[in-house]
Parts: structure tokens; C-alpha cells; sequence
């Protein structure tokens, strides 16, 4: 499984994602799910990725050797005009990628097996900062002012909080403690995700790279939200009246 | 879907269930999801359905058409001796079920379809408590000090709370706001659980049903959580330390 959350803030976007693989319990690695590209001055770009490992290092290796050898015929997203043109770049070619590796040869159980599903988000210069969920059958979604952010992956369990504590007016340093609890409450249910995290920063117009930074177990601020959020939320919990106990006996 | 919590206390049990089914969103009822039985001063049993609706109500009709009309070809739970017999027949009338729908006739999209899922408990005269999870395969696994609750339905958002603020020790009054708090998480995040809600609690000994209570919409204790929840997870979330944003521009 997987768990990657990109949130769309009125100064920027932030990126999380997680970094554990498996294939059953009994196989499981650490991949990095958070992939970035830049022209400094000129676009900055950011996949996190959430499904069958192969094809999402099939896209990702696809986009990067596109990159470096460019033709007309295959446009890559680093000269893309607008990011609306870049995503339609990223949704084809996974769609190709699962096209492909779902024609002949050996099938696996399930019929969704190499599916893979996507956020991306930048800026191009001249353009605003686009956020996108690009969908196994390549096409894509934008963040709006009313879905303000997209989850892929093991969305249940960190939802509650992300839907009561986001504002799009909120700092990075605020957005970065969100997703973090929003992380720890699936990470404690889930196996299938964990530390370490890729945290990824984008600030509008600045058209470069924002804070990068690897989230492992022992970080200091990882720590904090995960230690301090169980207090917390036994204090939110003790805050709220007691029910009654109408028709009862305790 | 459904949502269904049950949860073993050093004092009892409580349960609460939510009340909707749909067959599509655009298909949507309302139906009691929590059965009980009791022979005051003897045996006190409660039972809780998830799954497909014409199986469920089979086994809750089976079961009450065998108190009514007793042999001793069909053993019935107001006879069995133990809550492990009594369990082992829901069980065992769950699987019948379930494999007379799918013999023959024609078959609906998804194999699973007949599937449902119970939790069932209570406690007879001269034994123990008891609180079970009864799976489609007629099997059921019992709750213990290290797992002393069971969700059926859509358990995942509802859960991070469960985890964190349960205590064996607490009180009815506080484990329903517990519950409702559950409850809470999980009606906002998907529309096919929704108020009103079957409170039901058992105080171990009594061998009669305690609180029993329909929770409206429009319930005081409930809207009290449900409002206060939001304000005091913002400000649980306020009160964690914030983030270092190294190597950061902010």
C-alpha cells in the first residue's frame, strides 16, 4: 500500500508521501514514491506516485528519458506549455504503460494489478500552480477551492483531520504538522505504510524546488506529532460533555 | 455500507450501530441493525449486522422462528448453556444462509454478495461476558484485553479514535461518547452511514438489557459531540508543537 497527500495552499503546494512497497507482508521495500523536476526561473514539477511499482517506475522512467532526448513526436513534460498540457502528458503515458503491460504474456489474479494512480502538481512560468489526480485510465482531476487537496493510496484513516484542520490561508510550517498527523493516524493502522517520508515544498512564483527533506522515524518534528497527538487527543476527547444517560442505570 | 462498533468493558458492553442501507446511493433505507434477546435474571444477548440485507434479516428471522418454536433438532440461543454455543449458532445460521442464496437462481455481479458480517454478545447465567465477531464462514473470533472492540462495515475512519482513547476502565457514559465520536468521523466521510443510531449497552451481571436508546439526528448528546468534535480536534491540533521548516524559505 501506499499512503501520498498533496494539498493545495493559497502560497504553494505541499507534498507527503511515504516510502514502503510490498508485495504480501512478507515482502516488503523502501522506494521512493515522490518524484520532482525543475528548470529553475522557468517550471517546477511533482509526481508522487501510488500502485503497481513497476508501472510507476515505468511512467516516472518514461517522463526522464523523454526529457533527455526530446522529439517532436514525443513531447515531454519539461516542454510542455502549460502544466493542463503536462498532465495530459503524464495521464497518457501511464495509461500506455498499463496498456501495455496488460496485453498478453501471464496475467496476474486480480484484473487491476498493474493499475497506478498519480498527484501532480507545479507551476510553468506565466501560469498559476496546478494541482492534479491523474486516474489509471489517463485522465485527471484539478484541486479546487472546494477539494483543496487529493490522497492516494490508504486515504481512510487520515482523512477526519485533513477535512477539519485544512485552510488554504494556513503556513507551510502548519500544513507540514497537518499532514503529519494526518500521516501518523494511518501509519499506526496500517502496516502498509511508514516512515520514511518525502516531503516536498512549492512556493507560487518561485518557480524553484521549496524545502525537501526526508521524514525518518528519529525526526525530531515526526516525533513531536506522533508522540503528542495521542495526548492531544485524549484531551480533545476529555473536552466534550459527557452524554447522559437517559433510561440507564450506570 | 454500515458502521457497527462493539466494545468490551471491565463494566460490560456497549453497542451502537448506525441504521442505513442502500442498494446504490440512489436507493437508500432505513433499518434497525441491532437485535436483541433477554430472559431477565438468565440470559441477555445483542447482535449486530453488516452485509447484504436479505441475509441478515434471514438469520435474525431464523433465529427468533427457532425461540419461538424450540426442537431439539434445532437447538436455539435462549437454550444454548454458553455464549460459545449460542455464537456457534448464529455462526452455523449465518453460513446456512448464505449458501442457500448462492445455490442455484441467478447470481448478481459480485460473488460476495450474500456476504455479512455480525458481532454478537451478551452473557447467560453462571459464565462470563462475551463479545464475538462472527465472520460469513460461520467462524468467529472473541474479543480479548488486547483487542477489545470489533467494527464491522466501514471501520476505517472511525478507528484512530477507538485505538487511542479506549481504556477498559472507562465508564458507559464516556465509552458512548467514545462511540459517538466514532460515529461521528465516519458519517462525514461517507454517505452511506448516517443517523439514527441504536444505542444499546449491557452492564455485565445484570442479565437484563441496560440503556437502550435510538439516537436521532436532533439528539442533544450527539449534536454536542458532533459539533464539539471539530473545534476540539483544531484545537488538539493547535496545541501540538509546531514544525521546523530546515533547509525552508517560509
Amino acid at each position: 500500500m501506499t499512503y501520498c497527500v498533496g494539498l493545495q495552499l493559497d502560497r504553494g503546494l505541499v507534498f507527503l508521501s511515504d516510502t514502503r512497497t510490498n508485495a504480501g507482508v512478507d515482502n516488503i521495500s523502501t522506494y521512493r514514491k515522490m518524484h520532482t523536476w525543475e528548470v529553475p526561473g522557468e517550471r517546477t514539477m511533482m509526481l508522487m506516485t501510488a500502485g503497481n511499482l513497476a508501472t510507476t517506475q515505468s511512467v516516472v522512467s518514461l517522463l526522464e528519458e523523454r526529457n533527455l532526448h526530446p522529439s517532436d513526436r514525443d513531447p515531454t513534460i519539461l516542454s510542455a506549455p502549460t502544466m493542463f498540457q503536462a498532465a495530459r502528458l503524464v495521464g497518457q503515458t501511464l495509461k500506455d504503460v498499463i496498456q501495455q503491460q496488460r496485453g498478453g504474456g501471464p496475467e496476474a489474479a486480480a484484473p487491476t494489478t498493474f493499475n497506478a494512480t498519480m498527484i501532480f502538481g507545479g507551476q510553468i512560468k506565466g501560469g498559476p500552480t496546478r494541482l492534479y489526480m491523474v486516474y489509471p485510465e489517463g485522465n485527471f482531476v484539478e484541486a479546487q477551492r472546494d477539494t483543496p487537496f487529493f490522497q492516494i493510496g490508504e486515504t481512510k484513516y487520515g482523512r477526519p483531520i485533513l477535512v477539519r484542520a485544512y485552510d488554504p490561508d494556513m503556513d507551510f510550517a502548519r500544513a507540514i504538522k497537518l499532514l503529519m498527523v494526518s500521516f501518523d493516524s494511518t501509519i499506526r493502522a496500517n502496516l502498509s505504510v511508514s516512515t520514511p517520508l518525502d516531503l516536498q515544498v512549492y512556493e507560487t512564483d518561485s518557480l524553484k524546488l521549496g524545502l525537501t527533506r526526508r521524514v525518518e522515524d528519529t525526526d525530531a518534528d515526526w516525533r513531536a506529532v506522533s508522540d503528542g497527538w495521542s495526548d492531544a487527543l485524549r484531551t480533545a476527547f476529555d473536552s466534550l460533555p459527557d452524554v447522559t444517560l437517559d433510561e440507564g442505570r450506570d
